[in-house]
């Protein structure tokens, strides 16, 4: 017996959901889009070592591995940002600098599935591939904030933080933020308390501090003091970092949305080396970020030097985060044909061809019903103007429109409903 | 070492390739949703089961089969159809009849790769399910000949024919259409001699005619007096058929695009049952179909009663017949803003979100790069106008605007630039 259901941690989507997903998809295509970005796409499987030597032992857990009928190894991709390097280095690199390109695609990892959490999920992203000016960082931070306002989510927390800053803090009183695993995710987790102790052998006031300091988020209006700071305990010259978040907040400062400074984000420690960054919409819980990218600059990858900035934003979580929230259709116009009879067909089929071909949606009755279950089937379909063809219609040309919104009727020509037509499409 | 390249037989997408493709599939997508069909979706794999049973074996044994981590065999879907019918049964057999129903998707096949054959490949297919009148059948084969000359294919052989129309021929000399597979290629492939000799038992020019009779394709115009002679040939009551067919033809007969009566048309005996159509574009040469499709009732999918009409368009094939046909971006507007320094960020950002905020693009420098080299960047990535924030303009809080099509350069306030920007928004 077949299974009814999609596999676990899979979904099927039906018209509702979907609509509701192409409408956030296409609001954050065309905010990114108009950042200068270009889509690009990979394959949806590719070599498992592509993954295996570049991702951590969690993702690699968890991936769809499979031999294909040529005995290779392969695996669905368990997320977007290798296979893209992939591209760059084989051919993208030669496209002139900066190369702006962004990507949705799907990707898989088997999880334990949970709301937000899904087999097979969605990510859009986005990678600045160029100099690494303070404005290139704006750029890409203005538009993941910008995409993910631009669909509504209902609060966004966007926390920047800096590699070589926590780096620089960490090695200033001992600590090796490279090799110690535990520290890092205390950092990552804000345990301010964990922290404290690791640093308990500093003595005095010190390990609270220090712990006080990576743990906590500042406004954007406090930053320049606390990365003065910063500056003054670290025991490396970090000019150059704490210069490039003072000019990038300046810039940033005057944006939507509320966006702090966090010493304490590392990300990858081994990928990224600049400014990082991530985004959380606190009403979703504990599965509450939605974006995390930051700066990079790759000597090794595939013979290539890659220096850039990108992004991944998590796009099921933010469909979750709207809610019930759905596109407004309520300025949306749409013709529903009621044929009458077979000899009704030809003037019927002349008039939804003219609708469509003005790019508006003509559902035809096609189950021949009596005209009374006809309407109720246009008026629960969401249209808004009904036309019928029958014995009179066809011997005079016309068509009877009916107005579902007002309840008016009348008679109109074929050239009348042209005319129609181009009104409509221009209050559209 | 990681290959450069991506797996035999899958393709990467670089920004230009992945614009026509968006352009294309937009295209389509738009007349498919004139006629009031709606997007739904499926995941990526599923159980093995649902394919195996129900696919011939020439599909099974390209499968891309694979056991996830809790033991399951999966597959990645080598066609959209039977996930469409899983989910129509588990959930939109609910919904209002009509249902409308389209998708777009990718697929997978272990297929030897060639031009316009790829390991994964995309499709759009939809489904009508309800009452199959003639004006159903003349809806869907409308949209998928719109479909394809809205994107512009080079030429289109746009078959119908119907499955029991063949069989009644068939079985009328003593062939048996279900079991001798041999006869059903010879067919397929409209071998008339192959087929001759197989009837060479009935004597006389009974096997050239009916060969021929069968391997022909007719127009329009000349299908009803074919369809005629038919019925009076078979021993079966094709008027049910017939009328059907003679119907369809009289709505379709003024529609664009070369239309054409094939009774050799087969597809799938066991899955369609009424009315079958291919397309094909001749330029293609051996991987010339981009279409097929069909009515069908099926009384014991999954237990649920399903009656309707459906086809799935080769999306691979049909960017390839466009040759180098791109989108038309002359009427497209773009900006490239230029900050020259550090005080000029804030004017530049603020400049930078206005434009994007009414949806046209504005690219940044964000390279440092000097003016000169930064206009060339502009042209190079097709912007129309530049904007230039140097210090004179941070003072007077305006913008120095270059038109780069007619090379005239003026200055403008973040006032003057709106009221431009709301009359660009309007001409596109």
């Amino acid at each position: 017996m077949v299974e009814f259901q999609p596999p676990r941690g899979t979904r099927d989507f039906g018209p509702e959901e979907m609509a509701r997903r192409r409408w956030v998809e296409d609001l954050m295509r065309s905010v990114i889009e108009s950042y200068g970005y270009r889509e690009i796409s990979t394959p949806t499987f590719e070599s498992a070592e592509l993954f295996i030597s570049r991702s951590g032992p969690q993702v690699v857990d968890q991936m769809y591995l499979f031999k294909d009928k040529g005995g290779r190894d392969m695996v669905l991709r368990p997320e977007l940002t290798a296979p893209v390097m992939r591209f760059y280095s084989s051919t993208l690199k030669n496209l002139a600098k900066p190369l702006r390109i962004y990507y949705f695609g799907n990707c898989f990892r088997y999880e334990r599935p949970q709301k937000g959490r899904y087999r097979e999920f969605w990510q859009m992203g986005l990678e600045y591939i160029g100099k690494r000016t303070p404005q290139a960082h704006a750029e890409v931070i203005s538009a993941a904030i910008g995409a993910l306002l631009r669909v509504g989510v209902p609060e966004l927390r966007f926390r920047i933080g800096h590699v070589a800053v926590l780096r620089a803090i960490l090695k200033g009183v001992g600590l090796d933020p490279e090799k110690d695993r535990d520290l890092m995710i205390a950092i990552d987790k804000k345990d301010t308390s964990a922290l404290a102790s690791r640093l308990a052998h500093l003595g005095g006031d010190i390990p609270s501090k220090v712990a006080a300091l990576v743990t906590t988020t500042y406004s954007l209006e406090e930053a320049p003091s606390v990365l003065a700071e910063i500056g003054k305990m670290a025991q490396t010259d970090l000019t150059g970092p704490i210069d490039e978040l003072t000019m990038l907040f300046s810039i940033l400062v005057s944006s939507q949305g509320t966006i702090l400074f966090d010493p304490s984000i590392s990300r990858g420690l081994d990928y990224y080396d600049g400014v990082v960054f991530e985004a959380d919409i606190p009403s979703l819980g504990a599965e509450k970020q939605v974006c995390g990218g930051g700066a990079y600059s790759l000597s090794s990858l595939f013979g290539a030097e890659v220096e850039g900035i990108g992004f991944g934003l998590g796009f099921d979580r933010i469909i979750v985060s709207l809610g019930d929230l759905s596109p407004n259709r309520s300025d949306n116009v749409g013709f529903y044909m009621v044929p009458l009879g077979r000899t009704a067909m030809g003037l019927a089929f002349e008039g939804a061809a003219l609708i469509r071909s003005k790019g508006i949606t003509c559902s035809m009755e096609t189950m021949d019903r009596p005209l009374k279950k006809a309407i109720s089937s246009a008026v629960e379909n969401g249209s808004t103007h009904l036309l019928i063809v029958g014995e009179n219609e066809v011997k005079e040309g016309r068509f009877t429109l009916k107005d579902l919104r007002t309840q008016v009727q009348t008679t109109i020509s074929p050239d009348e409903l042209r005319i129609l037509l181009e009104k409509l499409s221009k209050v559209r």
